[in-house]
């Protein structure tokens, strides 16, 4: 249970960051009663601690991870950024904690996602930390807020600057990694489900990946409307854990027909279907909808295949993607909606809506975001891989939490040789010495789930293995 | 104003029948509380009243409209019917009082809906009427009860038969006429603006054909939400109206861009848009939606050029339909949705839980149908006319109130007409000169209205003539 652990060991670090800095707290922060927007933009304005300040910016520096171009996980390379970046009216800055990764992560390393910018560039949607610097003219964020951040990208760092718009009070009692798998997650089911899905009492929802951010995010928000059957696809390793979570009944899409066992249980059909995979799944979402049903698709998992953009794979998806005749819609009385979190960031007020709802829910210990493993910076590719295996059960999360000392002289060795461009085949070599290492580490941490793992899914581990074979061969062209 | 005339003209009708048979109904008149199932089935299976009328059983005859043939407004003629119709287990015989038009009913006599079967057949999806007797296993109707009825097809006639639980019981102090005009109308609005549309305070909807049944439905609907913005669109005689109804903002489609004048008002775009209109208009509504909005389309109105199916303006609609990606969907943040009810008829749960919200509605006084006119069972063909051609503002209702002795006389020379199929050249030309008489009689009735009329809508006044031309020639062949 990696995942339960995760968060508790986390505070710690976080805790102890905290401690570093108590000085400049108590200095800016400004009575929690709501003063009038002028004052309280005066107020911020006040150089208090930037003052003090002054003499780091010349020697700043944070780590930052940057996607150097598309392809593999090692595309997302750990660098170390110099300079204290400058805050324009209306941002805040933010010493970031931890990072939740998502599919768009996936899809955007692969070049398969048009909301980020060409590589290189920082990726990360969301993240939790501190308020370490606020902008003129914010009113309602001050130096010490502990908040969640969401954005377009650029949040994969030790340090970020966004709109303080973009960020969100964490509530009493919830970890800096909770906060960091909440928003993306939280925020595109709630959004999907109630706004789209008008959720109801007694309805029916199918939740594909069910045991994935958004999956648990879904069935526990299910479950806040009077008796609604969810029912989750999921590998059979993971049913146990996703039917305590609310999933009413589990479905093994690996070795069953998901289709069918649907139809068994309920054989009008479903009420609301969310839709992750794209191409030919959304024809059979669509078919098995009842009438006043809804599907909502929100993104086309079914693209990736391998950890490189897989032509193939995303052809055939452009292949079988869905159209639909509005003839059909209407005489099937049915819904067909897209929902993509990352282009509706001009949205600020929606978006603040859906998340007080949520941090409400939260409060009244109806949801609780579930943390499937934590990761160092330097362990990126790991934490993609994790995820695009879908070996996850919940969220992985990036933790800026400084390595062990003992790891980090090994990723320090990994950091030198990156500087060291030319001798790029030498690194390539170590690094694949250094995967190996890793796994070998992941093993020792891991054995019973790797066992389950290797039980249940022999030909993913037979393709990563594949892969492994592949990939310096590519590399070496 | 005919349409606040007509409610009271009728009622006297209507309470006239009523007590022309004031005998059947202490007869089988159970109490108004709920009797166990087994001992009202048990009550409304007694053939005390039945049993009265086995001789009016070889008498019985009834007026029905029937669909002859798919063509123009002369394919529906009025016929006299023989027998008593059984009655199944589960079935109510309704004496019916009022029937609505709806946009189906104009579909399917071009042949282009699909819900209907082939001629010969009654059409009429709703009409409101008095329970005259119950089949078994009917526990919640007895004789007597006022009561709307909802139904595929059937209900253009003064005796109609349908299953118990498509009727619903007419609410203390509403007409015949209402009750015809509501069913249809108000559930389709309903359940587009809050199963799919998801309605919620501050939103924007545009609704088309903003005084039309289902127009007026919505925007009263619309109001029953704290600050929604409506945005009709109508011709511009009838702003008047729809802006007494509730249109915050009414837009003449015929002279502006309605597309140019939502924008000017609302440059985000909508939060709802209710399409009738299908076609190239589905386009611009999609186009037209702020993120997270709803496109309903409910209709191809724009089908339906001419009184008789009009192939080039069916082509037209079928190139220029919707059809939709869901990576367009998915990068909009988009909903598209089709409703018909028509093709909902085996959902009574959901219609049942519509309609009860509405008449909830309607007792609160928020809602009321507005009748737009009311006419004879002889008069369908230009009830349609009207209809179709957008003269209406609100419900277009028949009724089955015999006609005037005066008038009468007319009809029946027409009805005896029918009789004699050989004579058939001259019947129509007959009718002809009817249709013309009766376009006298409305001149006299409508003076004003029809002045309006040709001053804003002379090309329609030209097709209309034309169209009369054409008809004769075509079904001389």
């Amino acid at each position: 249970m990696s995942g339960e652990d995760a968060p508790a060991q986390q505070q710690n670090a976080v805790d102890q960051k905290q401690e570093t800095k108590p000085t400049e707290e108590p200095k800016t922060e400004p009575p929690k009663t709501e003063s009038p927007p002028a004052a309280a933009a005066e107020a911020a304005a006040t150089p208090a601690a930037t003052t003090e300040k002054v003499p780091e910016e010349e020697t700043f520096t944070y780590r930052a991870l940057v996607l150097t171009g598309y392809g593999g996980y090692d595309k997302v390379k750990l660098q170390v950024k110099k300079g204290k970046p400058t805050l324009k009216a209306g941002e805040v800055l933010v010493r970031v904690k931890a990072c939740g990764l998502n599919f768009a992560d996936l899809m955007a390393r692969q070049g398969l996602y048009d909301r980020l910018p060409s590589p290189p560039v920082t990726p990360g949607m969301e993240c939790s930390g501190v308020v370490e610097a606020v902008g003129e003219e914010v009113t309602d964020r001050k130096v010490g807020d502990k908040v969640m951040v969401l954005n377009r990208f650029g949040l994969w760092q030790e340090v970020a600057v966004v709109p303080a718009n973009h960020t969100f009070l964490i509530p009493e009692g919830m970890s800096f990694e909770e906060a960091a798998a909440l928003p993306v997650n939280y925020i595109t089911a709630y959004m999907m489900l109630f706004d789209f899905g008008n959720l109801r009492p007694n309805q029916s929802v199918l939740v594909h990946a069910a045991a994935g951010g958004v999956g648990i995010a879904a069935t526990q928000l299910c479950k806040t409307v009077k008796d609604v059957t969810v029912f989750g696809t999921a590998s059979a390793s993971k049913h146990e854990t996703i039917t305590q979570g609310g999933v009413t009944h589990a479905i093994d899409y690996r070795t069953k027909d998901y289709v069918e066992e649907v139809r068994k249980i309920s054989p009008k059909g479903m009420d609301i279907i969310l839709d992750p995979l794209g191409g030919s799944d959304t024809h059979k979402a669509y078919n098995l909808l009842k009438p006043m049903g809804k599907l909502i698709t929100y993104g086309a998992a079914n693209m990736l295949a391998g950890q490189k953009k897989n032509l193939l794979a995303v052809a055939k998806n452009w292949y079988h993607q869905f159209s639909i005749h509005t003839l059909s819609l209407i005489q099937g009385n049915k819904s067909v909606c897209g929902f993509h979190l990352g282009y509706l960031d001009g949205e600020t007020e929606l978006i603040t809506e859906a998340m007080n709802t949520i941090l409400d829910f939260y409060k009244d210990g109806k949801i609780k975001p579930r943390i499937d493993s934590t990761w160092h910076l330097e362990q990126v590719g790991d934490a993609m891989r994790k995820m695009q295996e879908r070996n996850n059960i919940g969220k992985v999360i990036l933790t800026t939490e400084p390595m062990p000392e003992e790891e980090k002289k090994e990723e320090t060795k990994k950091e030198d040789k990156k500087e060291d461009k030319k001798k790029e085949d030498k690194k390539k070599d170590d690094k694949k010495k250094d995967d190996a290492k890793k796994d070998d580490k992941k093993d020792d941490k891991k054995d019973d789930k790797k066992d389950d793992k290797k039980k249940e899914e022999p030909k993913k581990e037979e393709k990563k293995e594949e892969e492994k074979k592949e990939e310096p061969k590519k590399e070496e062209k």
